[in-house]
């Protein structure tokens, strides 16, 4: 019997988590459970699903669902996270907080020498460095609950990565794939968030039209497997059928592939190394009929481009580009900035910033704040003009 | 290094296996070659090669290649190439002689404890129960060379049988996908021969276009990887990109893909657990643009249909299939039978035959004789009418 504890378990990832635990009872406890503020669904879960710990980041959510009497243990704040990160009776935390704030309660885990199921991508985006050494001190596992990081997992099976010639990740290339330069400016957040093929929360939803968080899996990608930049690549394949690919020395490919839904890569990141039953629908390929390829075009997306020189300068520049592209992305969906001056607002910040080692979290989370800030003025400057 | 014996040097799959070796020689000793008849090419070979023994199935041509004083023994007839199948110098046997001729030197290259490299698909599909049963007592490996078979072999890469849900064996349908009932009685040899993606020998291209290549290979997917006829699909798919797929019971696929070459599936199959530098081009999905699926014909092409009444009916019908299929090719290549009249002679055979258990090698191959005898009558029966 596993033990769990799910950080985010309100958000898009955790619902799913919990929908699979539910379908695997026999072999999965939830020990705890923890949210930012929606205290109304989690109080439903803590029904459900019974935990001994329950936490809200919310002080004031916190104080409000103490009041529901529920048989559990509430607790607030970022401790409260913290403290459901590294009870003593769990085995595996899935790190499912989206955004930055995911970060620590995750590294704490790992500190208490927790097993990861990993869907906070920001953690490696912003400390991949830290959070890997300390991962592999503590001999912790890290699985990856991104559909294209747990294909990439999948394909790999425990191959040495030497073997390695190229991660391909699969893109579905977002629903503005085929818009031209023009027409991108002009954009909508309600069009940006009805995504072609999935379900997600707001934020990657926005991420996953501007190729923004392919290039965040790029860097997910580089440090999960510990390959050079040269060896991670992207294709678009817009039925995202094909989750992603590894090819090897020898020029054999080797592919992941379902219909898309999370609980594929969910379940397998909380039965690894075993495969659950039943999980997803039967894939029919001569259904589909047809799984399509291109290249992305850097030009109307610039996404990866900022990524790979991101990558490239090293350190903490993919923290900057994540918090900028945090601070972007809040002003786009708040119709401050066009969606085409993500991109700028990204690059721009970056352009400002001075690369330091990033050493320590607290640094990362200080280069975060400042880049934040920085986005923040690039915005307002992008604005007036 | 590995030591090699190479069954069928001079065909389609030997001739690339010699060139997997002539681009690793520090990883592979060719100790012996044996070919059916063609001493010309083999004579090359020998001089390319140095092996330590060649064998010549054909007595006379034997005696014509012992004239030529190589440095080499050289030995000939079934006795000669169960000599190269057997002998103590080597480790793994490359069994690749077409046809049922390849049956009783890979059975005893199994008995001598030999790891198989195989391509004879008949050694399985006319005695697949004797051939695993032999390997699995002799702790023998055997590692597939036909691209599906390999593809099969490298998604499960280890993996517990019992979480395959199904194998999908992808066929490329051959040069006469599109063709209706009409066109397909009026094919010629010459087109039949002409298949879109892979250079092979004349047997297997025309059981490529009549699918029932596929069939055999269902049959042999069936003995090696030791699942329900039922665990076993097909699927058109006409670029012949991925080269077969399992699909798990938690419903995610993993699919082997790679430009259509048969150095793919041969340096695995030497090269395994490990892989090989540089043997293929690299596979670019984007400038392939598209890959396509659909469900197979049977009305059309009814050799998929035979093929799972054949391992429904068990024992030697498989065999009978094989040989009355063998019988059917050979007579449309001389022009005897219509190309549809190929399905009917196999059918019909299946229909007059008494369905044994098939212990023995000796068993096998007299069901075998056999059902070419009781085909050559259908043949001629068809011809009449």
């Amino acid at each position: 019997m596993k033990k769990l504890s799910i950080l985010g378990s309100t958000g898009s990832i955790g619902k799913n988590t919990l929908e699979v635990i539910s379908a695997h009872r026999d072999r999965f406890k939830v020990v705890a459970l923890a949210a930012g503020n929606n205290i109304e669904m989690l109080e439903a879960q803590i029904i459900e699903f019974r935990p001994d710990v329950a936490a809200v980041f919310d002080e004031a959510a916190a104080e409000e669902l103490k009041k529901k009497n529920l048989p559990v243990e509430i607790l607030g704040g970022q401790k409260g996270m913290i403290d459901v990160a590294t009870l003593d009776s769990v085995d595996t935390v899935v790190s499912a907080i989206s955004g930055s704030a995911g970060l620590v309660p995750t590294h704490e885990a790992i500190k208490a020498g927790k097993n990861i199921a990993l869907a906070t991508k920001e953690a490696l985006v912003m400390a991949g460095k830290i959070i890997m050494a300390e991962a592999s001190e503590r001999g912790v596992s890290i699985i990856p609950v991104d559909s294209e990081h747990s294909a990439v997992f999948q394909c790999l099976d425990g191959r040495d990565i030497e073997e390695v010639e190229k991660i391909m990740l699969t893109a579905s290339g977002g629903p503005f794939l085929k818009r031209g330069p023009d027409e991108l400016k002009n954009v909508t957040p309600a069009e940006a968030l009805n995504h072609p093929n999935w379900d997600m929360g707001r934020k990657i939803t926005i991420d996953s039209a501007t190729l923004m968080n392919k290039g965040l899996e790029v860097i997910e990608a580089y440090w999960l497997f510990n390959v050079p930049v040269e060896k991670i690549g992207v294709v678009l394949h817009p039925q995202s059928i094909i989750h992603s690919m590894v090819r090897f020395i020898d020029g054999s490919v080797i592919a992941q592939m379902s219909v898309p839904d999370m609980k594929g890569p969910i379940s397998y990141a909380l039965s690894y190394p075993e495969r659950l039953g039943k999980v997803l629908p039967t894939l029919d390929l001569a259904e589909i009929r047809e799984l399509t390829f291109e290249e992305p075009d850097v030009k109307r997306f610039p996404s990866l481009a900022i990524t790979y020189d991101a990558l490239r300068a090293g350190g903490t520049m993919p923290c900057v580009l994540n918090a900028a592209n945090e601070a972007a992305v809040e002003a786009f969906l708040d119709e401050r900035i066009p969606f085409t001056d993500i991109f700028r607002v990204v690059s721009d910040t970056m352009a400002e910033h001075e690369v330091s080692d990033g050493e320590t979290i607290e640094e990362v989370i200080n280069v975060s704040e400042w880049a934040k800030e920085k986005a923040k003025e690039v915005i307002e400057a992008v604005r007036i003009h």
